[in-house]
């Protein structure tokens, strides 16, 4: 006999897929991967104490020096105030069990991450659109406003300034998740709505995933004071706190004179990338779907002119080799059926033009 | 307004304790931790490919290896039923978010570890005694039989069985944590609890905090059918997955050629403090207190003959430099006042004998 919650435990369709989308020959527009070839290596010595247990809010060094780069974007986010996370899928854990009962209502974008649908979901979210905030009917809104998750969409300043306002009338806690900010390939994004909601209650986090490694599973959050303590407390009782190793090694990259080329090197990489990928786009989908180039972060987001469910393509996809990820699965509600999540960061120029070909014959079939 | 489990969330002692324990000065027996000089110096290059996003498993050359190990223990321990964890205090969150509601008859020793016992109320457990197993009356069975903390206890191999059977009769899912195995410093420990119970419900986690580095985050769990499959979904929800970093060089270090003789090391290194850290309690509390010397593990644990609530002295004795955990903190009930837990691993001979000379004063003092 296992806990209610369990019944509401889904497997993760990224998780399906990533798992055969590594396979010899397989191309990959499925996860939210970086290029393999944008990651550092690394050497160094370890000094022993770095190996110790540490403290659960991370390591003061490496909380200054995010305070500093969130201070900069317009937060009020002092050290003691930040705290560094084990990725930042926990954030969206912690914030969830914070703040969600079973019932609770839960503002999101639609579409949205879908990792994030799910533990709102193993909580008992009661999903309801942004709109309900102004109106009181949300405990917590969750929004990527900068190059969202599936839609690449970047919020406008008077987007943002409207949800930080509805949120601030109604007792709304903002929660902002903002892994891709860095990746910006056209001018620069707007402030981040966190610091557009001073004297309200709000959890922003950011993502050591795309512009260091994933691998090192290294994250951070910043919070409004009553909110604080209790996200450390909680923090504690889930991993005592993050690798203290990965803390070192993010710590030594970021204050490294090398790290403002390193995020621009990056940023030129994968705008290469993107269009490269519009490119093809271009070539293979033109007449069969729908797009707007995003102006940032991982993603393209294909609207079909046919209501098809992609999830019913997948597996045929899968055998021909290519891996993408159905746009129902970001949906907290019924999903708008027919649309297609292409992750462009991570597969080699040559294979895209294979992948997006496969991928343009398959939609063609389907639609005879 | 926060989820009704914050009701139910608490500070925790030990951060508390550890967060003045490392002042310039104090001797700490509070805190679980590693002699500094045991932990690992390690150097070496990282190739990108370890810092890509990988498996929520964990990789399968470290679950190989730990599975290695786990079955030479007697478990039915697949590698495709080991996953690796960030820490074992993460598979007492993901065992808890498993296995607990709100009123959940949750089955734990008393005294028990203080950590486990904070993660399950937070998820509502309605914690009962393992006696109430064998009548259908909990859930699951929280054990640490093999040097329990904070007890040192060493579970008979009759005591094991015992639970076993009451387990399988019941249905009740055994959790057994079992991070100081490796810690032996008298004959070799009997096998694990969950050997023991073929056919039924179980999870089975240890750590490389204790024998490699607390600060790599670094544990594993081995589960029965049943649970394996959702505890990967739940830990996939919390951190995506665990430090490939931390991973390789767990790898590397228990497949080098040297381990077996770094475990060795390690533990004749830990027996000869546990002798000293004996020799210095007969010196200063002899009359003050009893207890028996710990066959393995990292702890002593003192019961004072007046029932005194060692948390009324924490405060005198960090103000005289002296860190240690009291007692009343590790029961799950209406504690049992006059016990203290005396961590023996972590500080310098020579710091010991001043801090327990300093502990037997004040409590002296308070006596009269």
């Amino acid at each position: 006999m296992l806990s209610e919650r369990i019944e509401r435990l889904r497997p993760s369709p990224i998780r399906r897929i990533l798992a055969v989308a590594d396979r010899p020959g397989m191309v990959s527009f499925a996860g939210g991967l970086p290029a393999t070839e944008t990651l550092p290596s690394w050497s160094a010595s370890v000094e022993p104490s770095v190996l110790q247990y540490g403290p659960s809010q991370g390591d003061p060094e490496l909380r200054e020096a995010v305070s500093a780069q969130l201070t900069a974007l317009g937060l009020d986010a002092p050290a003691d105030r930040v705290m560094i996370l084990s990725g930042s899928q926990q954030g969206i854990d912690l914030a969830a069990k914070l703040l969600i009962d079973a019932g609770t209502p839960t503002a999101v974008e639609s579409p949205t991450y879908l990792a994030a649908l799910q533990v709102f979901r193993l909580y008992g979210a009661r999903l309801v659109g942004l709109d309900q905030v102004g109106h009181g009917g949300a405990r917590l809104a969750y929004a990527i406003p900068t190059f969202a998750n599936p839609t690449g969409h970047c919020a406008t300043p008077a987007e943002r300034d409207a949800l930080a306002a509805a949120c601030l009338a109604s007792g709304t806690v903002l929660f902002e998740d903002d892994p891709y900010r860095d990746l910006a390939y056209d001018p620069l994004p707007a402030t981040p709505i966190a610091a557009r909601i001073r004297g309200g209650s709000w959890i922003y986090q950011g993502s050591f995933s795309k512009t260091f490694a994933p691998g090192l599973r290294l994250g951070f959050l910043a919070a409004s004071e009553d909110l604080f303590t209790p996200l450390v407390m909680l923090k504690e009782s889930v991993d005592l706190h993050s690798s203290r190793l990965s803390q070192r090694i993010v710590l030594d990259a970021i204050e490294s004179p090398g790290w403002p080329a390193r995020l621009t090197g990056l940023v030129d990489f994968y705008r290469g990338r993107r269009d490269q990928f519009a490119a093809a786009l271009d070539r293979h989908f033109a007449g069969l779907a729908e797009w707007e180039t995003p102006p940032g972060g991982l993603f393209f987001w294909l609207r079909l002119p046919s209501p098809i469910d992609t999830r019913t393509l997948l597996d045929e996809s899968l055998r021909r080799g290519v891996a993408f990820m159905p746009g129902e699965e970001f949906y907290p509600g019924e999903p708008e059926v027919g649309h297609l999540r292409l992750n462009f960061s991570h597969a080699a120029p040559a294979d895209v033009d294979r992948g997006l070909a496969t991928l343009a014959d398959l939609l063609r079939e389907q639609a005879a």
